[in-house]
């Protein structure tokens, strides 16, 4: 099944905000055998929506539009379809008092301009939207599939989870896409081509290379028609990146360095703690991303100046003989973590996030203490040198790194 | 001037990656008078490619591309583009010796690989990428202009900004578009929609209304002649904004609540300090995230555990009285942080993140204290019931009350 994701939104086109929907549908079709082949972004136009859809339904199955569904005159998509299939459009008794209701329950009321989200076509069923008011349509006509969902990221997700997905899924048969992904750490992408240069060859299972801030990710990709037969096809890919990449090898598929710590750290019981300077807390937004991670995760100190840091347990002579920026305070913050904060295992993160250098050091220096288990040690970083990037590229270093500490598979 | 963007690579279709670099340069385009009317992702597939850019010709007299200038079999934005053109594809000897210097001066060699990313046709000219290997296109044919840009938004910014941008500049005459955001809080988007509804029946200038986490944003779009001309025709919609909306109007255009907290606390030489549970770092990172915040951000407390609470200031009576989840720990956090950090105004953030409730309260409660001049108060918040949300929305919130706080504005 071929699909196609339109996203809707004049605020798509203005760049008032970056397209997360398209990616959120994109990296969950294959799971379900289905395979996207274009991805569009159109404004609140009556015209350019219309052509859009118009020509999905002309060269794909599956339409799926996030976006449009609101209560506002700037809210099209309802309109759109309707144009294009040539149907009526007319609010539904019974979809407007679920509006009510929805507005009663929050203790509020509906306004005149939600009437218009009650709206439906002949060829559409309404999606219940258990976090807002607009309801999406499930549009079945002539073969093809549009599914309408709502534009705000935590509405269309759970609709997808709850209502979409499992309708597709029923809607699919014959073909399985399985995706394995393995994530390196330490090699650049050119490097990592050459090395497994004849894997890149196969269409299927088709084999994708992409730079990511936490290291450069393989992706395999195969179509059979069945599961286990898809798997069949991966596994000697598989195996051959494991023999020639093994020990950069960190993560795999959707895991993130912060979710294989805790599940690490819970494991042994451990906890861990912080105390960063250039990455302002991103290492520690990172971990309590995680859910449950109060499990194990102690606190974090941000030390932004100097006399922070010595206040905190960093020795003051370090910091005058190196240099705040240097191996051997990113050692003494690591263990400043641990003591401060009453945690196992710590890390300690400094460096130069810019734009200016620091104690002549230039923008994109970093260096990553761990400690634990009575040893610590340090690990440098070198970042794109602009602030945005040194400051994540070194929140993902420390998390790789510690992972890799963790499994015992790290430098030395 | 309508431009069109097309996102290029595999990884956008598999929901790897967010498209960051559409929403960058649709956010640029119309202060250089280009209207963006259509953007699309697209695999490396030679066919679905060529098609994109085959119609982008067709539609648009500018077409920015980015992605697919790699060393890799995967990068076909030059062949493409060579093919849609019907022109010779050839190495360029030139671009071949830039690129080993490049490689030099990096203390690396260049692969064979990376050979094709001097390949160059008759209609476009190299533009430097200091960023990177592969220089862009800027290709003119026929009325058209194609600008193929490397995929790393590093890289593709870097060259937008010097090259790309400038030499738009000089190619757009005769039309101007201003834009003007005033970005609220407080209030709902219907609610927001309705006391200012007269103004969205308006085409020049055309109003939008976006949900955003830190507010509801009103976006002014005005098309004239001249600068001054685009500028008058906005000044009577923003009169009008302002006096039906003030008081609930905390920033414009590209402000930040972090980067405008940083104005102020500079201006008037105060220090600032946070004590955050739930929101783990993330108002910190986002307070760093601004250049030069060193000059008034002390650091960070993440008190993630009640004990930590309690070593770092807060009385252990007050939990064990409201619970950790309460306005008065919030605001015993605030001042800790001042204390602590040694700071003259301090944030308190405390909540429940889910997925479980907390001490009976549910998913998405929060309260954020604020201490600052020997007073200390705390705002409640109710937050969409998922854990990214209800991190990110309450760090917003936090930053939002802050800066109403310092201006004087915010609750009483």
């Amino acid at each position: 099944m071929y699909a196609e994701i339109i996203s809707i939104g004049t605020e798509l086109l203005m760049g008032e905000i970056v397209d997360t929907n398209a990616a959120y549908l994109a990296a969950r079709l294959p799971g379900l055998g289905i395979e996207l082949r274009w991805v569009s972004q159109v404004g609140d136009d009556m015209d350019k929506l219309s052509e859009v859809i118009q020509r999905a339904l002309s060269r794909s199955d599956l339409t799926l539009t996030t976006g449009g569904l609101g209560p506002t005159s700037d809210d099209l998509t309802r309109e759109c379809i309707a144009r294009v299939l040539r149907e009526e459009i007319r609010v539904d008794d019974r979809l407007l008092e679920d509006i009510k209701t929805y507005f009663r329950g929050r203790g509020g009321a509906m306004s005149s301009y939600n009437i218009k989200q009650a709206a439906i076509i002949p060829s559409a069923q309404a999606i219940i939207n258990p976090r807002g008011t607009a309801p999406g349509w499930w549009v079945e006509k002539a073969g093809h599939t549009i599914v309408a969902m709502p534009g705000p990221p935590g509405e269309m997700e759970r609709m997808w989870q709850d209502e979409v997905s499992p309708r597709l899924r029923h809607l699919i048969k014959g073909v399985v896409i399985v995706t394995r992904t393995l994530k390196t750490i330490g090699l650049s992408e050119a490097a990592v081509n050459e090395m497994i240069a004849p894997l890149f060859e196969s269409t299927n299972p088709y084999l994708g290379i992409y730079a990511r801030s936490d290291g450069i990710h393989l992706r395999a990709i195969a179509k059979a028609p069945t599961n286990a037969e898809a798997l069949a096809l991966i596994a000697p890919v598989e195996e051959h990146i494991l023999r020639v990449l093994g020990p950069s090898i960190w993560g795999v598929d959707n895991e993130t360095p912060e979710e294989q710590v805790g599940v690490l750290l819970k494991k042994r019981g451990l906890t861990l703690a912080t105390m960063e300077s250039f990455t302002g807390g991103l290492v520690a937004s990172a971990i309590t991303e995680v859910q449950g991670s109060s499990d194990y995760f102690r606190g974090t100190i941000v030390a932004y100046s100097n006399d922070l840091k010595v206040t905190f347990g960093v020795p003051a002579e370090l910091i005058e003989k190196y240099g705040a920026v240097s191996p051997q305070v990113a050692e003494a913050m690591a263990e400043a973590a641990c003591h401060q904060l009453r945690a196992d295992v710590g890390v300690g993160t400094t460096g130069v996030a810019g734009p200016s250098e620091l104690e002549k050091k230039p923008v994109g220096t970093g260096f990553i203490g761990i400690a634990y288990n009575g040893q610590t040690r340090s690990i440098s970083g070198r970042y794109p040198p602009q602030r945005p990037l040194v400051r994540r590229r070194a929140a993902s270093h420390a998390l790789v790194e510690l992972l890799q500490m963790l499994r015992g598979t790290g430098q030395p």
